[in-house]
């Protein structure tokens, strides 16, 4: 008999050459159906492998992201087959799940994949799925497997096969379809309920241009048909939402050839977007007792040099420029330059904490092909900050940081969120990691007690912290369900030994402060562009670029609308008329398309009582409503910065 | 007979062989004793050379910049005299007048010049000046010229003659001094009357650091004692309010090798600064119509071609980036990117005038020997805007823009100003300016209508305008009588020519717009430098970065601070209390020093009536004032931006 340790620290015993599909039917009928894969010992394996040893043992379902990516990565093989069935020759390279379902890079030789294949693949796919055929895993020697694949012609597999070690090759066989992998799937084709192949596309072998062209198969594969059908409504809802599209339209940026590619041109209604989300990160970093500064884009090498950005990180700057025989670079973090201000006078423990922040615009290398509208962009405007606390401050501070992403998230009505803890691997401290292995354990603890005091939704990974401390990466998701990474806070104690920064503690004697590093807000890029589709371009009043437009019903009116105008200017609210000879109609419609928050239609009835007939969008006409109580009203909601 | 037009049209008739002092002479004794030189047929002339034939004349007197910078080139000779009294053998290469005084450079073999050799000096010039020699012109040709030169062993003048045309070269003396010189100079040393030689330096021979070093001297002249005393006095005055010391002492900016040189980085007090100031500009720009707009920092090489600041302008950017292919560009004015983002809508003369501003941060190489605190940098935050108009729009933009700067040297108690026009010259147009003779004089005919309209002082200059069309460069004066070029206010008819650049006009037919170029607080950089000079550092409370100190007389009393400080906050004023355990009057003495507008003292008597003893920088002793009453009075004063 071998012991399973269960999550909840249960352990049970089974015979030797158990699996976890079988332990699960011990615990109950309903809970085997959904398991796809299960955690052994820290390892992602099928569910119907023999366990032949004590282990601890999780059980993987479609709630699990390790079940989930099991699940898809088995769907490419499923679609894999369909494949094999409908083009027979085909050759294969690699088929991995990705954040959303999976992909297939194949050699179709001549032949060109079309919409309408993709739905005779789908039909296929499901035909197969039916037949709930077991993926089964099969150990081959390397003499075995490159026999197999040279019979085969495989010059894909052959290439694979060359760096893989004789001992450590599977195959995976189920139906008809064989596939060199190393695992794990799902136990059978019969829980790929509901499938949808999304797209076509062109990729070369191994990511190089200078490579064969391979033909790429997008698809995304649920247990239950619902499940995809709600995932199709989200994407049809996101189209309309396109942040890209809507940016356009509302007259948020804009971009230039001339210019370059992911530099943003701020159009004016954009601009207004920005200056409202930094007066708000201003006031609340002001009450939370933090300095602003303003620092230059560029530094000298040597800079970075010390940072140790250089030369780890070039890749990811912009080239230098060459200038009285130094190389500058343009910022792609601001650290540094906060860094020097620190140190730019003596600090003592009265200083501390010293929190500095600044809007600072930093540029970042990215591929030209991995550019995307505002959310893969190359300069970006990043709500940053940097806190130099004692040990002892640490924990305080980097609770009120927290507080501040939790204020956030509810201004913007961001109900779904979770914190991603990454924390160092301690087999890698002095390689991976900064050699300091109590602060590690200290600082870790402390986060962590910090995100569970606060109630907040978080994760733990192992092994994915930064080099100089562990980091929180900040996951949400907007009003249509998609996923955004917002922002990442990192705990630092190396860059204040680079930078020699010290503080004189109580004792009067040198000590190093740590740094916390953070952006809640992220860069105005990359959150502008979640708010578009997360509004759906409807900001909230005091987002909103216009906030009032002012409908006369005809020219009579012209002057009533003025005299509002200027109250409404004079209480600081956006507001414009329409002053266009056409129908109230269209007027009303114009607006509403222009996503507007309020309408204010005047006629002759209104003139006379000093009123306004009110349309709020989304809810409709609120009625005729006095002139000055609109305005107390609409100040006050811009004030509270109400989300409707 | 020879006919002499005087600036006010009078015609008066001379004998032929005239000159501008017998001219003065006739029309007064006490004008022609303050005449330096004369301007004729737009020349500036000796006083005292002859006219053979009709001519335009206007007498130059110690008022005039061109009689000014006679009386120094002649101040420089009169140097050079008495350092060859007393150097025998010293050889002299240029000795320029320059914006306040002289210089001269010469080789002085193995000798030093000393502190002590500069009295010396001053004493022998003094000497000189009494003797009251008359500068005389002497009409050279070449041969003669060079013979002299060589006979004295002089290879600088000889260097100077190379290029030099024969009939060109005059030679000046006076006493027993000889110059190669083209003039003007003033009749006589005697008008000379108060010396200051101010410094020693080394200069490399024409500038090239691989010549010989040579000794430079600089000194200053006046026609009365008085006006050197006062300059002197103000010298003093300008060092205690040096910027740069300034600027460390109150925490507004930093610089670090690091980053590199000319590259500020504003800390936490200076930001304070920058950011009162830009929420100046927002306000007043929002009033006036303007939209916010942010673009980035770079640019495609491209951009710069079209706009033709590449090549052209190529020494004053900084060098590019090369990047996929591509040569990118730190922007070194926001111009282009701005005439982008009108081009990014269809425009038509309804959107008219189009006003867009940015606090854009431009990118400007100086050499490292120019840089000088925050007055010549690399990076400047400039208070830029463009304005897009049909040319009857044109006159109306240009007097706002006009009244933006009045009211702003109203706000900063900037009493002397004066604008300086630059105009275009009619003979060299489709070479150094546009060819659009008509626009050249339409707009300049505004310009100048609309300068004379407001009242503002200006002067005009013909053949200094921008390629593009004219433009005003405005000149301030800082409180202790020190001048600053503030900013440059440019109309442009080329650039939306060469962007193709247009709006549908009324007839819906595509026109070009006019635009204006305008940043009337300058930069950040500049205008905060001048700030510090101009306040002494004692920044009106709107603008000090803290505004108010509570200081207790003891501990006993720190509730009380406590509650201040949070109702002060509450109304938005920047306020902290000086909690240390030192003595009230040290307490008084450091804040003073640090320059705070307002100190509340508080103890027992203050805290039972609900008062505090306020303190004013520069008043002195205010009394108990009730604290809700200090702080409606110090609202009220930070909202109207008072100076005092």
């Amino acid at each position: 008999m071998i012991k399973i340790t269960l999550p909840d620290g249960a352990v049970r015993e089974y015979e030797k050459g158990t699996n976890a599909l079988h332990i699960a039917k011990s615990i109950s009928e309903g809970l085997a159906k959904k398991v796809l894969a299960a955690n052994v010992n820290g390892e992602v394996w099928d569910a119907t492998r023999p366990i032949n040893a004590d282990a601890s043992l999780k059980l993987l379902t479609w709630d699990d992201a390790d079940g989930k990516s099991t699940f898809w990565h088995s769907s490419a093989h499923l679609m894999a087959e369909a494949v094999e069935s409908l083009f027979p020759g085909v050759k294969f390279w690699v088929g991995p799940a990705i954040d959303k379902g999976f992909y297939y890079d194949m050699d179709l030789g001549d032949r060109k994949m079309t919409e309408e294949d993709l739905a005779t693949l789908e039909k296929k796919m499901n035909e197969l799925a039916r037949q709930n055929n077991a993926y089964q895993r099969i150990d081959k020697s390397k003499a075995e497997a490159v026999a197999y694949f040279a019979d085969k012609g495989d010059e894909y597999k052959l290439d694979l096969l060359q760096n893989l070690e004789d001992g450590n090759i599977t195959f995976y066989t189920q139906g008809n379809f064989t596939d060199l992998c190393r695992g794990p799937h799902i136990p059978a084709t019969g829980s790929i309920k509901a499938i949808k192949l999304t797209s076509v596309a062109g990729a070369y072998w191994k990511g190089d241009e200078k490579n064969k062209q391979l033909t790429r198969i997008y698809g995304i594969t649920f247990p239950q048909q619902k499940e995809l059908d709600e995932y199709l409504a989200m994407l049809e809802e996101a189209k309309k939402r396109d942040h890209r599209k809507l940016g356009k339209e509302l007259g948020i940026y804009t971009m230039d050839d001339h210019v370059g590619p992911g530099l943003i041109l701020w159009m004016p209604n954009g601009t207004i977007i920005i200056e409202e989300l930094e007066k708000l990160a201003k006031e609340t970093e002001k009450d939370a007792g933090y300095h602003r500064v303003v620092t230059p884009h560029i530094a000298k090498e040597s800079m970075y040099l010390t940072s140790g950005h250089l030369p780890y990180y070039a890749d990811s700057m912009f080239p230098p420029m060459e200038m009285d025989g130094e190389r500058y670079y343009l910022k792609a973090m601001n650290c540094p330059h906060h860094h020097k201000i620190f140190d730019a006078e003596q600090r003592s423990y009265k200083d501390l904490p010293y929190r500095i922040a600044e809007y600072g615009t930093c540029y970042r290398y990215e591929q030209s092909g991995e550019l995307f509208g505002l959310m893969r962009v190359r300069c970006l405007h990043m709500n940053d900050a940097h806190i130099y606390c004692s040990k002892e401050q640490f924990a305080q501070e980097f609770k009120a940081v927290n507080d501040m992403y939790l204020k956030y998230f509810k201004i913007f009505g961001i109900e779904k969120y979770v914190m991603r803890l990454s924390l160092h691997d301690p087999e890698k401290l002095g390689q991976k990691y900064v050699n300091e292995p109590e602060l590690w354990k200290e600082t870790e603890e402390l986060v962590r007690q910090v995100l569970i005091d606060t109630g907040v939704p978080f994760v733990e990974v192992k092994g994915e912290g930064a080099f100089y401390g562990p980091k929180i990466d900040v996951q949400i998701w907007s009003a249509i369900g998609r996923e955004f990474t917002l922002a990442t806070n990192q705990v630092d104690f190396a860059q204040s030994r680079s930078f020699k920064l010290s503080f004189a503690n109580q004792n009067n004697q040198p000590e190093i402060p740590l740094i916390i590093h953070r952006a809640p807000l992220g860069t105005h890029e990359r959150f502008i562009g979640f708010l578009l589709e997360h509004y759906a371009g409807k900001f909230p009043t005091w987002l909103a670029p216009l906030q009032v437009k002012i409908l006369p019903i005809s020219d009579k009116f012209m002057d009533y609308a003025h005299s509002i105008l200027q109250t409404l200017k004079k209480a600081d609210i956006r507001a414009q008329i329409d002053d266009r000879n056409e129908k109230i109609g269209k007027k009303i419609r114009d607006t509403e398309l222009a996503r507007v928050p309020y309408m204010l239609v005047i006629g002759e009835k209104e003139m006379n009582e000093g009123k306004a007939s009110v349309r709020r969008q989304g809810k409709g006409d609120l009625g005729a409503i006095d002139v000055t109580k609109f305005v107390a009203d609409i100040v006050e909601e811009i004030k509270e910065r109400r989300s409707e």
